[in-house]
């Protein structure tokens, strides 16, 4: 029979830190800390086998588990020398959530359970503090109703803020024990009104809630929508940690905090936190109270109050317990603490969140500080956040006209117009605007809207609050605690002194700086930092698949060299038809009535190709460049309104009704499964000619100034082997003719792309005559799914809400189905010619789970947009690292 | 090494009957024949394989070739008691193609070949003929200038014509041996002329390149053509006979011509047959005089002259080998033979070609004889033929303006516009013209021309000519010999007596009479006669496959159930939305602004949806039912155009702008990858339940009404596991519903539409939630091969004419591509769920071939329009004997 119930407490624990899966990250930090002698309140953890079978049986639990937490919470009660539900010296506890994963703020917690009208008699008994004995009650009354019972918690809150008012003061601690004690009562009435329920008196009634709620809180809206955007199964579920109370609230000599081993925001190598006398932990993470810094190192302002100031043994000792965590775990840590009257104790210790530049720092840092080795230090950077290294920020040379200034929460700059709510961010958004989400402070109903913006904005809330957090993870630029604006969310407006800015309003945030501008300021692309280099440099060591860049022209070639790009696996030539006035020509070659006027115009176009191609060449000098034969249906080149076809026909010098005639012979029904890629080759072969002409060309003159070049010729949307069989027969003739006539003997490749099932069929036979495969995934997306990508918006926000998808198919390549084609394509292709080069060119090649896919499928590379070419190495080291036993 | 020469003559032969792939059919014939002591001119076969070195090794022969022809032809000479080349007893022969399967009037021959100046005087002292020697010579140099050489034929048919108008002669037998003589120098010398060469006088020359022209003309465009449309293999190449020569030209004791065991159009089992006096074999095929019948029997007029009449004792022999030979092959033959001064040779033996109506009757009446058993009886009628039995007849009450009346040559019936060249009958034909195609003689030339006529009208030639051996194996109607036409094709007009017929005059054909009617005349649907439905019945027992029907009305429905389909295997509920004012509900229902309103549209909907499935339960009574949930996207529903739009507005009496924003924003641009099938089902889930309702209704009052049903529900374009796993729970639940409300207990089955790539991948899955698939293989292939139907015209004549396409894929299925794919959902779905039911039921389920490969695949059925029914019987009959041994 399962355990399910593990205790701490006193140097002793029945779990550790290995045991995430089945205690979640709260409950195995606590075993672990407990272990290695932390001071830690004993507690036991109820496991995440226990959700599941909440969840399989009805909403109920195993028989035994009540017998369990009996046996349990005595031990606590032994250990802590108090007793649950005592009216001399009762224990309280909290109940609090812990998943596998951290999923901050969106499950449930319950503080101080266990109060009622006689336990309360002991908590003022013992703590001597009528004051702090009826905050708790009226705390726990107030998080119990809205997290058990269900309540509003505006409800509570407003009943709170009229005491304050009536009372005159500003903050909750300085109401008195009587205002306090009031409260209580009013809040209980306040139960009666609204739920018809007493408020449970039984402190084991209140245990057993309080367990459901957290176990509950698991399938909450907010706590789904999250687990979808951070790919969490759902059948993971929370272990449920109960611990005994210390009091952070019980007067100047207590308090709590929040720390991180170093700094989450730049990576740097100190002790970095916050905290807040005389507090309950919610406090600090919800951003109500403005928090103080740990230490003077990380003073903001003259007038702060530094923990290390304020109880410098308890700083020493918390420093302590920080340097012994971080040497055992070998990471970054987010350390959660309470002081009690000068006591500390240790709540929660896990992996802190971090910046991409944080995390490469750390990483690096720990690396040469010999705590971590090189794989390590790899796997701790995430592919997904560095690209927020290679996101713009604040040109210091650009005018700036500073509104405000905030703590900077999350690096990186952004633009954008103001909007005041989740709701508008996601409407303006859907218009294609960029917006700037500004709020009082956020929480996780607000995740929805902050992850369609380009940055957030709040107004309370330190640099770990919600909207901090958030806003790093996803990677967006953020500023926290600009208490300088005044918030109207309902008139659309936020006033900074005499000043307005309203709804729609443009300002820019520099995350870095916290500084917020008015207007559109220019931005710059970050540099690469030397530490960012090198991971990448172990990075590149480390990871089998080879990492081209797509790049249609020499300045997308030459970022993707800057970022080590090794080669292009996707020049797509008819990017180049639309360069300067060239359309013209391949509109006269449209337009052409017979081979012999299209020739003409194709003659016009082959020079510029091939000065195109030269100068790729020069830019990937000894890396291969695979160039795709023209790609899309002819009439992507031609107008579609009868207004631009009229003018196009004045352009052109061609009757309206010949372009008319033209345009509408050329219309079809489904362009994407149309008469493109190939097919264009076998009707027009003079085109592809035109083509191969001009890449065999360019290397013949590339040669000839002593550089080594094999272009790779890429021949799109082969489906039959006929059609590859035909068109390689052509380039083969077309390229020979070029090479004798310029006397040169070069090396070149003829592949396909396989974007098609029926290629991944049939690949066996494909792989007679290419010598290489690019998947192109999207369109292999498309035609497996037999989705559109323009007319999916109708129904893919409707698959993913309703989680028929997981995750967006075209952003994620989809193994089951998709990946399954390609399997097959591989063995084929394979089997045919041992050496076949493999690869995939698709908007896929940036995208880590499926650069991790193409790993495991022994692809030889992945070409991605240059931008994402660090983040594709990234992502393939880790794909090797992972999956290479 | 390769025996690659096979001798026959005197009742031996190296070869037999059952070599037709290495002899072709002409040289397995000759030698079977020889074998079974026939008489026939000796002679020898070079086989398909020498055709097949000669292509590989660049029109090159095997080095032994010489040496084993020249061994053989010794032995014809000692046989025949003939020398070849001698001026005194030349021996001349016919060099002719024999592939495999008959390619009638195809590939080229040469009779009368070894004859120079100096054997013609051996001819002639031998028959003691000299005008048929000089016949015989001008016949010689007339045709080897043409087939050999290369010549127009045109040319030397008209320095004949010019010949005869000298002379005032109206046929060529009229001519002199002089004039015949003169016309052979002329020739001559008009070769020397054309092509700046001597005529070869060689006969060893002459029999090499004429060896060589047979085994060119396999690759002559008219024969690859053939060969397309006949799905005949590019690399099975033709055989050479070279057979002594027997003459018919010499005098009126000779003669030639070709015979059917049986009647070729009816099937009866009559001798029948066409016969030239003093005429060599080219003149019966080629039709240029019309022929006598070959007995009384088949008179057609007074003036008729017979075989049996004119001499008797040949005719009587011939039929004894009719006799011999049918008893021998048990088949209907096609016979060729030549009289030689009243002696009787066989030159040919072949499987004749038939109508259906003549195949149906032939089998069953060779079963009925004991010649054949079932199966083979079952194997002796073409599926795709018997469409034939299905076309229109011309109503006998209708009136009728007969203007002219030829040979019941092929038939049926049809109606269309005049067109005088193959050239104008496909252009006509492209614009959407049904055209009939009027000729003086057709030649193989006028094949394109021919398959997209309706019908095909000649002036000359006979029942064998080559117009209507093509037209009957097409399953044309067809008339020829039709000689009141006086074809004015330059003009573009016909004079019949007094009556002028224009191009783009309408006329109607009566190929069961030889009628041609001016203007359209009613028709009606041939009724299925007793041998038919006997046949019919065989294949029936024999089968494996059930045959379903797709049929959407109860009139569908009723006509499937004629042709004894076993169920429907696809109900397209989407089409009765179309009928009477029904659309205007379904307009309500897309453009309804909430859940609300289209549930109220829906109601409207509903009542219609539940008669119409009532109905169809009735007429297939005892038999499956399968109904598609709604398939195609919403916009189809929608008018498009701004003109409709408006004209809609009004008469919905909602604003012009709110309707044309509905349909822009439905506007797709893939629309077949849009948002389509269960996709609207997850979308609008009130749509699927109000079609699951009326299913359930409708079976529901059946059932009461003491029927048994089982409604199979079908859900379409399933590609992920969720898609059909949420619907399959809506539909039972809706199902359900239904049931308890009406008190009732119904079997169904829930299952889908494999039509998509993924969900071949994932059938595995799919088959949790599946109890049956049905294949969609059109949009199976749209996928898979990436082709829209829609706009596959761009492309696919180039595909189908460079061979890239052997045929086009949505009329046969592509067995490699996306038969591949569905191999892979078979197996994954009979994993799954080992009783899984499996169908077919896109426009494949009517094509043997694809029939042929659902047999293979292991299917349970197939499903096809009710039209096709029989053809899809008898092609799962033949798939079941031919690959079940």
């Amino acid at each position: 029979m399962a355990q399910y119930v593990y205790f701490f407490g006193n140097k002793y624990a029945d779990g550790d830190g290995s045991m995430k899966n089945l205690l979640g990250g709260k409950g195995a930090g606590l075993a672990e800390m407990t272990k290695l002698g932390i001071r830690v309140p004993a507690g036991f953890t109820i496991t995440t086998e226990v959700c599941t079978y909440f969840y399989e049986h009805g909403r109920k639990y195993p028989e035994d588990l009540e017998n369990k937490l009996q046996v349990n919470l005595e031990t606590v009660e032994k250990t802590m020398g108090t007793k649950f539900g005592d009216a001399e010296n009762p224990l309280l506890v909290s109940v609090r959530s812990g998943a596998r994963i951290s999923m901050p703020g969106m499950m449930d917690t319950v503080l101080n359970l266990g109060l009622n009208d006689e336990t309360i008699k002991g908590l003022i008994k013992k703590s001597g503090n009528e004051r702090f004995a009826y905050d708790t009650y009226r705390r726990f009354i107030q998080m119990f109703s809205n997290v058990v019972l269900g309540l509003d918690s505006k409800i509570m809150e407003s009943i709170l803020e009229k005491k304050k008012k009536e009372k005159n003061v500003h903050n909750d601690n300085e109401l008195s024990a009587s205002d306090l004690k009031e409260l209580v009562y009013k809040f209980k009435d306040v139960v009666k009104e609204q739920k018809g329920i007493d408020f449970p008196d039984d402190p084991y009634k209140q245990l057993w809630m309080g367990i459901s709620a957290v176990f509950e809180s698991w399938n909450v809206p907010r706590a789904i929508t999250y687990r979808k955007l951070n790919h969490i199964p759902e059948d993971w579920g929370t272990a449920v940690n109960v611990v005994s109370m210390v009091y952070g609230n019980m007067g100047d000599n207590s308090g709590t905090g929040v720390a991180f081993t170093r700094n989450p925001s730049t990576g740097e190598n100190g002790f970095y936190g916050e905290y807040l006398i005389n507090a309950q932990g919610e406090d600090v993470v919800a951003g109500i109270r403005t928090p103080q810094p740990i230490n003077n190192m990380s003073k903001k302002n003259k007038s702060d109050v530094s923990l290390e100031d304020a109880l410098p043994s308890v700083y020493k000792e918390l420093i302590e317990y920080a340097k012994i965590l971080e040497n055992h775990y070998k990471d970054m840590l987010d350390l959660e603490f309470t002081i009690q009257e000068g006591i500390l104790y240790m709540l929660q210790v896990r992996s802190g969140k971090r910046t991409a530049k944080a995390s490469v720092k750390i990483a690096l840092d720990m690396y040469n500080e010999g705590l971590i080795d090189k794989k390590t230090a790899v796997l701790r950077v995430d592919p997904n956040s560095i690209v927020q290294l290679l996101y713009p920020s604040v040109d210091p040379k650009s005018k700036k006209d500073v509104i405000a200034k905030g703590l900077p929460a999350s690096p990186g700059a952004a633009s954008g117009e103001v909007v005041f709510s989740a709701e508008e961010a996601e409407a303006e958004s859907k218009k294609g605007k960029k917006v700037i989400l500004v709020r009082m402070e956020t929480s996780p109903e607000d995740i929805h809207g902050m992850s369609v913006s380009e940055g957030i904005l709040t107004a309370r809330g330190g640099m770990t609050s919600h909207a901090a957090v958030v806003a790093r993870g996803m990677g967006k630029c953020a500023i926290t605690g600009c208490s300088a604006l005044e918030i109207n969310e309902k008139k659309g407006e936020i006033i900074i002194g005499e000043r307005v800015i309203k709804k729609g309003d443009t300002v820019t945030l520099n995350g870095s700086t916290g500084e917020v501008y008015y207007g559109n300021v220019d931005m710059i692309r970050s540099e690469l930092n030397d530490d960012f280099l090198t991971i990448m440099g172990f990075a590149n060591g480390l990871k089998k698949l080879k990492i081209r860049a797509n790049a249609d022209t020499p300045e997308d070639a030459k970022v993707a060299r800057n970022y080590s790009a090794e080669g292009i696996g996707l020049c797509r030539t008819e990017h180049m038809f639309f360069k300067g006035d060239r359309i013209k020509a391949v509109r006269e070659m449209i337009l052409a009535d017979s081979k012999e006027e299209r020739e003409k115009a194709l003659r016009k176009l082959l020079p510029m190709q091939k000065g195109d191609f030269l100068d790729i060449y020069n830019e990937m000098k000894g890396y291969s460049v695979t160039i795709r034969l023209l790609d899309p249906p002819l009439h992507e080149f031609l107008p579609k309104t009868e207004e631009e076809i009229k003018e196009l026909a004045g352009i052109m010098n061609v009757s309206f009704d010949k372009l008319n005639t033209k345009a509408n012979s050329l219309h079809e029904i489904n362009p994407m499964l149309g008469h493109r890629g190939c097919r264009l080759g076998i009707s027009y072969p003079e085109i592809y000619e035109m083509q191969v002409e001009a890449i065999m060309e360019a290397a013949c003159d590339f040669y000839s100034q002593g550089n080594e070049i094999i272009p790779e010729i890429m021949i799109p949307v082969v489906g039959i082997y006929e059609e590859i069989r035909i068109l390689k027969a052509m380039v083969d003739k077309k390229a020979n003719e070029v090479m004798a006539s310029r006397g040169v003997k070069l090396n070149y490749l003829v592949g396909t792309m396989i974007e098609l099932p029926r290629a991944c069929v049939i690949a066996g036979d494909i792989a007679k005559e290419a010598e290489f495969f690019s998947f192109g995934t999207n369109d292999l997306t498309q035609t497996t799914f037999g989705f559109s990508r323009d007319d999916i918006g109708s129904f893919l926000p409707d698959y993913l809400e309703r989680n028929v998808l997981k995750t967006d198919p075209f952003i994620e390549l989809d193994r089951e189905g998709v990946g399954s084609l390609m399997k097959i394509a591989v063995e084929g292709g394979k089997k045919t010619r041992k050496d076949i080069k493999l690869g995939i060119c698709g908007e896929h090649g940036g995208d880590p789970s499926s650069i991790e896919f193409c790993h495991i499928l022994g692809l030889n590379y992945a070409s991605c947009s240059p931008f994402r070419v660090p983040v594709a190495i990234i992502a393939a080291a880790h794909a090797a690292i992972k999956n290479d036993k």
